[in-house]
C-alpha cells in the first residue's frame, strides 16, 4: 500500500495533538461519549491522578471539546460532556478500535 | 446524534493508547508515513528532545508498530520505517485530519 503522503501531515497532526496532550484527554472523550460524568466519576473509572484530570479537563474546556456544567444543588454539583466538536471526533475512536480489533485480537 | 455507546468502549481505547502513549508516537508515525527516517532527523523535525524520542521509538519497535534497520556502513546507520501494522493505524490520522479540516479551519 503505497502511502499517500499528502493525506498524514504532520504539521496538522501537530496541532491536533496539541489540543489532546496525551492519553488521558482520549480516555476522557471516551468516558463521555455515553453521557455526561462527574470529576470523582471519571477520576474512579479511569485511574488517574486528580491534578492529570483536572488539568486534562480545563484544556479539553477551554479547546471547546467539553463543557461544563454548574447545577444549584447544595453543595453544588458539576458535570462534564462532550461539546458537538467533542462528539464529532468519535470516528476517530471508531477507526482506533477498528484497528485494534484488527491487530490486538482477543486484546481489545 | 445519539451516540452509539457499544462503538466507543473505553477499555479498548485504554488499551490502544497504552500502545500509543503521549503525543510523541503519533507524530514520529506521522513523519515515517512518507517514508523510513533517520533519529536525527526526526529528532530535528519534530523539536523533541533525544530521551523523549529514545523511549517512544522503544515502545512502538516493542509493540510492532515500527522497525528498525541497521546498515553496515561505517559508521552504521539506522533507519526507522512502520510496520503494516503501523501503517494501517493511517485511517485514524486521516480521521484526525478530517476532523481538523472541519474544526480548526485555518489553523490547519
Amino acid at each position: 500500500m503505497k502511502p499517500n503522503t499528502d493525506i498524514i501531515c504532520v504539521k496538522s497532526l501537530k496541532k491536533i495533538m496539541e489540543i489532546f496532550g496525551g492519553k488521558w484527554s482520549f480516555l476522557i472523550m471516551g468516558e463521555l461519549h455515553d453521557g455526561a460524568k462527574r470529576f470523582n466519576e471519571m477520576n474512579r473509572n479511569l485511574g488517574i491522578s486528580t491534578k492529570a484530570l483536572s488539568d486534562a479537563l480545563k484544556s479539553l474546556e477551554a479547546n471547546g471539546i467539553i463543557t461544563r456544567t454548574v447545577y444549584p444543588t447544595s453543595p453544588v454539583t458539576v458535570e462534564y460532556s462532550l461539546t458537538e466538536k467533542g462528539r464529532d471526533f468519535e470516528q476517530v475512536f471508531i477507526e482506533m478500535r477498528n484497528w485494534g480489533m484488527k491487530w490486538l485480537k482477543n486484546d481489545i
